[in-house]
């Protein structure tokens, strides 16, 4: 059986996995420009061309649903973000900060919304963003040749988690009117972990 | 006339101009724990002993009563954290870090929720954040002996604005479990600046 939507398109049948994703899919770009809470249930069966009935078997409830979109999205960002380690540690941050740029270029209506506008305020979305900064930063540090009683790891930890914020807010402040070019802007980011977090003697010991 | 509050405790007559702080004040402080659009007239109004049409007679409306609570924390944490011009550059900017410290500290639910929480998304309290963010950064730009046309101008005004970003969430962090103590806190903060934004030549110029 083909499933029609409410125009009358064509749709493919989409396995029980593939709709969940497009549901989720659906929801997660609502968040450009309102809070979890506002993404309705109705409107997203209405796009995907479904009953709120079927939305309901793939998922047991609003919160659980409102829940499912918090998750793909941190979860897609983070994996977006992912160090590639065949790569030096230099070469690795780059690279990384290059797809952080690029997934907040490509995604910026909900990714702003998601750190500073109206999605933002869920505490469900505000735990995901939390939670995703904590990882950011024990992927960071887990990657320096540090003894875990170094007397500098508590202000490390506390600096890397500063330097995520600086990441964002530059990322947000650029995307606006963009005053560097975009490899400008990669250099800031990737020169700003070292001078933000690391000591001259710990950047000499990276670059071995 | 003494205006008795509803615990029947005596109170002193305020003038206009400080009733009108006082209903401000109040209001200030329930931005810990809610949005502007949820500080309720009613209870400021029964906190300072006053009739709600008393209140109408300082604001008139809740929106401008709002608005005013959103302008007064900001321009609260914007003068706690002028620069003192007497002082060298390097001074005037420990000076001011030690203050934007303390300012977080004393307010740290009311600061904590106007950044992150449930008052950081009403559009009056977020465009007088961006407002007071934006102010900081042209202060210290205003600071650095550059000329208008330096190339470098465009990239350091985009570090210096992520840079407020990252003393904004190390602070919040650093609440929480204090991890460091204040004085290293405020080494972090005070050398960060110059590590992120400064050119070495511009540093050393800075030194002379």
């Amino acid at each position: 059986m083909s499933i029609r939507s409410s125009a009358g398109t064509k749709r493919v049948r989409l396995s029980p996995e593939e709709r969940r994703l497009q549901l989720i899919t659906l929801g997660a770009e609502m968040l450009a420009d309102r809070s979890l809470e506002e993404v309705s249930v109705d409107d997203i069966a209405k796009q995907a061309g479904i009953s709120r009935g079927l939305l309901f078997h793939y998922f047991a409830s609003k919160q659980e649903f409102h829940e499912a979109i918090a998750r793909h999205v941190s979860t897609e960002f983070f994996t977006a973000i992912m160090p590639n380690r065949d790569l030096s540690l230099f070469d690795m941050l780059r690279d990384s900060i290059e797809r952080f740029v690029d997934y907040a270029t490509e995604h910026s209506a909900s990714y702003r919304s998601v750190l500073r506008g109206p999605a933002s305020v869920t505490p469900d979305m505000a735990d995901y963003v939390n939670e995703t900064r904590g990882a950011i930063a024990d992927l960071i540090v887990s990657e320096l040749p540090l003894p875990p009683e170094d007397p500098d790891l508590a202000r490390l930890t506390l600096a890397i988690r500063g330097w995520i914020a600086f990441v964002e807010e530059t990322i947000l402040t650029w995307m606006v009117e963009k005053p560097i070019g975009r490899e400008d802007l990669v250099d800031l980011l990737v020169e700003s972990l070292p001078a933000l977090a690391l000591s001259p003697a710990l950047i000499a010991a990276l670059r071995g």
